[in-house]
């Protein structure tokens, strides 16, 4: 497998950290976004959107160049099922993809890199203006994962269970591989987690930064990340 | 089942839409937006974003609330399979998920009513800067989806298929319960698709517009539509 990707995009990001979870072997082919190679012909022609990340299955099992972060996870999930994204129970699936879907529905597509830059041009809005932009979604979008959070809690309680490790029970999730680069990533952008109330949130955030998979994911830690 | 959700938002007509495909019969809960209804107390205790849909189970299978449309219509596919929303194989499904989120993650965000409300204020620009705004995001994600349903076509040439009716295959799917929404979305803000190369991508839309799971799922038909 071959992942077409960029250390500091955030879809690129949840594709390598399911990947490490899955324990899957996978060569990073770069694509360097803020050098603009996604626009370059060579790119168009695997990817008509110039999006990253894309996997190429490369014939493992099947020939296929998949697209969309969320779709590359939810196949993966299926063709190696161990340790499983999403629990096996429909309303729990449901929970783990709706989680996910706030994040990349919600939060990250209003606040990635072309967005950002259509702000700047064509429409002149200056520094200041664009971070306001970014912190209005993402801090209404963390409120809200947030409360999710916090009723799920609250189901468990009345199970008698304990409180969950990861956004979902306590196994890492789909939703995981996609709170966590926007939490990464949000810090990039300058947005202070201490001034909002979500404790359950960092607490998510946290036990996934104590796991090998999440930790080699970063961006810091891509082979195409500037070095220190 | 009660679905709460609004005439005239996208993300409620895709799961109407897929409701509809299933034959379920679904309470109509209006929540209006445009008169702020998804921002009073009543509604925001049961959803902590003020977002529609929201389908409440209601016990039917199971007690359950569930929110963000494509993780609703997976729970109905999972839970009612006839007809199937998604093809059997990994690989189908993943080219129908990646359909759906080009969608969901590329073009639906970037332009729902609360960011376009944003875009007026505080933002300040006017009419013609939303509308370009609009069609930039929406000219650029139908292009791109247009070129993966030649793909797709090109894949089932080689394998001596005749064209597909749909987005994925002779049968509708969780893609066009996505494209379809879009695309009236579109008309509404103006969008000339004459003007776009998009053959394939409107020839599905007339193949859905003739199937009664659609046309009854359209925002004019709705029970909170203005009469007309």
């Amino acid at each position: 497998m071959k992942l077409y990707n960029y250390f500091r995009s955030s879809t690129s990001f949840r594709v390598r950290i399911a990947l490490n979870l899955k324990g899957l072997d996978c060569e990073y082919a770069s694509v360097h976004l803020a050098r603009g190679e996604q626009r370059e012909a060579a790119y168009r022609a695997l990817s008509p959107d110039g999006l990253v990340p894309l996997l190429d299955l490369q014939g493992v099992p099947e020939p296929g160049l998949l697209s969309q972060s969320m779709a590359i996870i939810e196949y993966l999930d299926e063709v190696y099922p161990q340790p499983p994204l999403l629990p096996p129970d429909p309303l729990g699936r449901s929970r783990v993809r709706a989680l996910a879907q706030s994040v990349a529905c919600e939060m990250h597509p209003i606040n990635n890199l072309r967005v950002l830059k259509y702000l700047a041009q064509p429409l002149g809005l200056n520094e200041e203006q664009r971070a306001a932009w970014y912190n209005h979604w993402v801090v209404q979008g963390l409120l809200a994962y947030e409360q999710r959070l916090r009723e799920l809690q609250a189901e468990r309680a009345a199970r008698a269970l304990p409180p969950a490790r990861y956004s979902y029970g306590d196994a890492p999730s789909l939703a995981d591989c996609c709170l966590v680069p926007q939490l990464i990533n949000g810090r990039r952008f300058g947005l202070s987690y201490d001034a909002l109330d979500i404790p359950l949130t960092l607490a998510v955030l946290q036990a996934c930064l104590e796991l090998d998979a999440f930790r080699r994911a970063l961006p810091e830690n891509c082979p195409d990340a500037p070095p220190v």
